[in-house]
């Protein structure tokens, strides 16, 4: 079998002009970076503002499992199968961590023929956004240390620093650290630790800041811990949100790639949506609105994660609600959901697609009930049967949601035609009444468990000691006005990752906050879900290799 | 004034395609990053090697002051000024290391009309490349603790790994630090430290490596620690080297960028020369060479680091010894090396340069003594007087040097005429004789006996016990074939950064060795040199800052 290496390399890849030329932008607009990549010069940006905007499709999913469901290539391959019909498209993406590159995942660009160019470099350094982030993130993290070393004037209590390092890697070891051993010349002894890069706050705030006036603002008002009489201490307190601010002046501007069919593709910042908001940047998305009349972008993870962050705190920032929104799905992965194990899934068994429904359905509802058309998309395998689909269809049309096969991991574009055309009537036929979850206004514990309760469809919220107290204190501070980023683990619409299916009666714990006050939201972290992931047994890594002529070999 | 920034600023740029243009490249050759910066294709670089060499110029200095020297201001305005007597010339520099941009030092890329460009994207972060080499350092890092978490099945010992993670910042709370703290599924707890990313042996390697698979061979050969029976492991051990060079493909391609007089400028690379080996790429240098007549270069802070690391470690891998060196002055920082405080600098005092003159005498002999012929460069300040540079020129002459100022600050090339002409007359009427200090075949201590007394004038080295210990172990292993690269403050010639000018009877501390295979040496660690420096009370990070449109504000 061709493997999604094979097949990038195999493609015809065009000069990032051409594709640029399809939606307007001339040479003058855009940064090279090498042939196949582009930044968008800010001028362009700026001027962009005053048109209108496309049509937006935010394409989610069920809650992923080991089989696979393949959101990334259904936004791809639908925006391919757009323009095919005739509807000039553009694609927004969230650019890969290295972290799960490097560890068990693989690459993030979509797979088969419905992938975006030059995977390999989006896969690995890309336009080195990642890396700025990093660096802006740790550069803020070594001034702060070295405030605390040369006198620490503005009184901070180095037990309540809440500001961590962050590398773009899986690095277990790194989640609690002891810094500053040593003796007196080599800083103030603290405990401190590592989140991967897409949890910092510095990559939420470049994905929902709208330029760099706003990414300088947001960047000053990052809360990085308190003084000893537990007063915030702010980024603009240490007075380099303007060094940061340069830091991230390259980063901020959106990236221009191309699909295998060549459609635009900007692919921009990466926010995981279990431990972050899991949705592409505000900057990237206007951008696909303006130049396409359909711009099609993905949330991380399930419904339950990138679909309520994206509709809940994206979407206010964006001033555009989806027009339709894309439920992805497979045959095998509501199998397992339907409690069929993986060795298993190649044989037939209509009941456990049966079973699995559940899953699929309250995601589907649940957009709905934000006042959004859905369309399913199946994203097919080879073992798919006829009897298997027939009975998902028939559980959709009890449903009232229109649902849709779509080869495009096998055929492109051409495998989405009935996709697209789906996608079409829902945008021109139903009209999206956006509606969003909660106000703001709400208190946080009550914002907590609207989403619970209407999303995951649990029972209760369990609010621990630790989450009890700084409702209170927040709520002094004024901050529980802000929206909430719940860090729950993907597999599951509960925090149990092994509660596969539509879990029902069951309780979330919030065992934290972590105040984002420059993103402008509260991360709620549940169970046992960890900002910074760790490798497997046999990582990625071993297999990957390079010749003597730079070709990426072994990243799939 | 019009400072460095507003210069560069106001300078007209080209299209780095026609500065590629003028060394005979064209746009196939090129990978472009924006409109004035490119990386050089591989295959290019292949199809080059068969080329002649042109001639070498090394630029090196007297050990540098608070006064300032501007090496590589003179390297930029020499190349500058050898253009404009008709010697196609080409530059080799290495690029510069955030740390210090956002410590104290501000940036890295020469000086008032003798500048690269563009200075603000070179001094930040440029092509990626410090990026690239800080995540594969630390992938290394992460792969390796997973090892340890995953049941360790090469029987490492926790205590006695060697590999250090690193940042590209300055951040002395990282220098020692505990990790995998947390319980059993947070990894293991070790001892463990960050050094800054320019001391990593990643580094060295991409600087010393002459093609991808040898790049490959020698990150298989990295040392990362040991077992319980003491026996070495390495990166190969680890089956890791393979995506360890691929996340390095690109970095290891030479940067392109521009002088303000439009001098093609290759800038690649970047380790210190106190705490590394100090010289830009074998492959920048050996492009520079190629595409140009002259190629000039530099090596890092005085002759007795930079200098003395290119003849003994860089040269036997470039396979070409300068044919002259220029060792840089300024008549200010002779004045402090003569014992003139630094708010008394604007006054003449002739004596003192010739007091100071004692630590440029030291240099120049060190470096005649490699059998090179020497012009010392001094770079003008406004403050300096007749009868200083009277004396100074005296002083020369008695020496047997030839002395010329230049005024590239002022001026660009056109000030540097002079000196231009006096590099050229050394190339040609002078034979280089080149001879390396040491043989690699003697002792390690005999080798850092060699360099302590031949190069600084020290009268003894004191080995610690570790060293002494090492010694041992290491002539067991074969490593002590392997050359010395010297940490050691850049102050003075001595260990002791208070012994300025030209100290004599003085001991040299070498407390322990680090082993960097891959790069091929041993790292000799002396008094108390860092591998990761601090950031001062007021970082030039608090004055930085950017518009609205994406100006760089505050970088110098």
């Amino acid at each position: 079998m061709t493997t999604d290496i094979e097949i990038a390399q195999q493609a015809k890849i065009r000069p990032i002009l051409e594709i640029a030329e399809k939606v307007g932008l001339t040479e003058a607009d855009l940064e090279l970076y090498g042939k196949y990549k582009a930044k968008i010069d800010m001028t362009k940006i700026h001027e962009l503002a005053a048109q209108p905007d496309g049509k937006l499709i935010l394409v989610t999913s069920i809650n992923p499992t080991p089989a696979g469901e393949g959101k990334s290539t259904i936004t791809i391959g639908l925006a391919d199968a757009l323009n095919r019909i005739g509807k000039k498209t553009v694609i927004a993406l969230r650019e890969p961590s290295l972290g799960p590159v490097m560890g068990i995942k693989g690459g993030a660009t979509g797979g088969g023929y419905a992938q975006v160019l030059p995977m390999e470099d989006i896969n690995l350094h890309f336009t080195g956004d990642m890396h700025a982030i990093t660096t802006a993130n740790n550069a803020l993290a070594a001034l702060l240390d070295n405030h605390l070393h040369q006198g620490n004037e503005l009184n901070i209590d180095p037990r309540r620093i809440i500001w961590k390092r962050v590398v773009d890697l899986n690095d277990r070891a790194l989640r609690h650290v002891i810094v500053g051993l040593g003796g007196p010349i080599q800083g103030v002894p603290r405990e401190d630790g590592f989140d991967i890069t897409v949890a910092s706050e510095i990559m939420a705030i470049l994905c929902l800041a709208t330029d760099i006036d706003n990414l300088k603002e947001r960047l000053g008002k990052i809360v990085v811990g308190y003084t000893y009489q537990k007063e915030p201490v702010t980024v603009a307190d240490l007075q380099i949100e303007g060094a940061l601010a340069l830091l991230l002046k390259d980063a901020i501007k959106p990236n221009l790639v191309q699909t295998i069919e060549g459609t635009p593709a900007f692919v921009h910042g990466g926010p995981f949506a279990n431990i972050a908001h899991g949705c592409n940047s505000i900057m990237a998305s206007k951008l696909a609105l303006k130049l396409g009349d359909y711009a099609v972008t993905e949330a991380g993870f399930g419904a339950d994660l990138g679909g309520e962050k994206f509709l809940d705190i994206k979407v206010p920032h964006l001033k555009k609600a989806p027009d339709a929104v894309v439920v992805v799905a497979t045959i095998r992965a509501l199998k397992m959901h339907g409690g069929v194990k993986k060795d298993q899934l190649g044989l037939e068994n209509v009941s456990a697609v049966t079973a699995g429904f559940a899953n699929l359905k309250r995601h589907v509802e649940n957009m709905q009930a934000y006042g959004l058309p859905v369309v399913v998309a199946i994203n097919e395998f080879v073992t798919d049967t006829e009897a298997e689909f027939q009975q998902l269809e028939t559980l959709c049309h009890q449903l009232g949601v229109t649902v849709k096969r779509a080869a495009v991991w096998a055929n492109g574009g051409a495998g989405g035609l009935d996709l697209a055309e789906a996608v079409v009537a829902a945008c021109e036929t139903k009209e999206a009444n956006y509606q969003r979850l909660y106000q703001d206004e709400a208190t946080i514990a009550a914002k907590v468990t609207t989403i619970v309760q209407k999303i995951y469809g649990g029972k209760t919220v369990v609010f621990e000691k630790k989450a009890l107290n700084q409702m209170k204190t927040f709520a002094n501070l004024g901050w529980d006005r802000l929206p909430i980023c719940m860090a729950k683990t993907q597999y599951s619409f509960s925090d149990d990752p092994t509660a596969i299916g539509a879990p029902v009666d069951f309780t979330v714990s919030i065992r934290e906050f972590v105040p984002k006050l420059g993103a402008g939201f509260l991360v709620a972290l549940t169970g046992d879900v960890m900002t910074m992931p760790g490798l497997p047994k046999k990582p990625a890594a071993l297999k990957m290799d390079v010749d003597d002529q730079g070709n990426a070999l072994g990243l799939f």
